[in-house]
């Protein structure tokens, strides 16, 4: 139990850090064993050339959102880098909030998987799925990375 | 010559509507017929939670310079949605500026293919190939986007 | 009701016809809107070094599932060609049967989206999630691929 | 030298025990530090329905080179597990012969990326490229893997 809150506050901590997150106004909303939910309001910063959400916005939270999912399933003091992702874009990313919801689908000793489902709600409350991704994260010891 | 001037005040003008893209910094450096560079300076806003460029820019711009490089083979008046893209991310990104190069291998009818290769510059000029995009875009009629 | 009977003998019909699936010793186990099942029994001319199911293998039978799941959401008569897949290993597999799951996320106008978890079932039938890809296809039809 | 000529045997030897690849026809062209071209004839047992090169050889052959290609820039003794591959499809495979040719672009300490491109060949010697791969492989110990 303390466990699981010092994780939390562990992996809130280091979303906190992350200058990118702020500049794009996102929130974590939740962080669970393997699970993560990040959501980013719209403004015309985070647009493209239509008035929608870029896809560059749509693949920093679902990068994010994946990154800390993968963390949040690893012990105390752990650390990752993401190696890779895919991303699909299904439809135009056409709302005002955007959400990006991550599922850890395997730890492993070095590498973990997650999938991501990104979600765009228009201003009525309706919800439909914009993009999806494949991730993978290798995990490090925090001297590896400083 | 005059529709390479044309296509590519067209190219500009769209990058120049694209709010992500300013609020990154972003910058084209150039584009050419299936070719396209677009670089971003370091800033705290752009990090990560160990001071480096974002999983997040470095995936924006190379979508972005990629998307571009496809749209700038296309005939005038032409859009671009971007399908999918997968990025590698080969070391930390680590520097001043980043750097992202995009290559058209294929256009096609309906999707053209593109590969971006995107380098980390640091303080003293140093230039290190940090991650590696291959990019699906599907060209669309501006009366399907808008 | 005929609807879908004439869709699944169509796409039975055109997995019957390819050559590799017969040569990989591969099996339709089922079909539905937006669903399909392919599996494959170990033997060593699918094997790797180690022994275990090759990679390739577990690609190909991922992109058929895929394809098709797609395919049985589509119209009578309709084509897919893949325009890419991106598969994430997660074990070796190792056991005596392959399976490959595939989910159609979205069907668009021309780009349809699935996803494909492969589990590996050993001799004692236990079965691990051995492989994730996440496809898209193209809808065609059948003049143009002829 | 001897070094070299050491690894080529290495990796030839690991490439004949590879059931999949008898199963394909396919032959181990060339391997160099850092680089691997396998090729395969067509037949109808590789086919898809519509007598192309099937996608599924187009991604084991691809996936192959990319991974004897990684392996061929480690230290003798050393083995690679595929972590994941992206392969886009840009034209129908349609010839007499598949190439698959790959180069690593960074050999990490844990991880590789490599770039594969797929040419089709056809009666008239025509080249053209049908498919590109990025690939990420785990370096292990043979003890892990066995």
């Amino acid at each position: 139990m303390e466990a699981i809150a010092e994780k939390e506050a562990e992996v809130r901590e280091s979303f906190a850090r992350q200058g990118l997150m702020q500049t794009l106004g996102a929130a974590m909303i939740s962080v669970a064993t393997g699970r993560c939910v990040i959501e980013a309001p719209f403004s015309n910063s985070l647009g493209q050339q239509n008035g929608f959400f870029h896809g560059g916005v749509i693949g920093a939270l679902a990068d994010t959102a994946g990154g800390y999912a993968a963390l949040s399933a690893l012990p105390l003091g752990a650390e990752v880098l993401t190696l890779e992702y895919k991303v699909n874009f299904m439809r135009p990313a056409a709302g005002e909030l955007l959400v990006a919801e991550a599922t850890v689908l395997r730890t492993g000793r070095n590498v973990s998987v997650t999938r991501v489902d990104v979600h765009v709600v228009d201003a009525g409350g309706n919800r439909k799925l914009c993009a999806a991704m494949q991730q993978s994260v290798m995990s490090v010891t925090p001297s590896v990375v400083a």
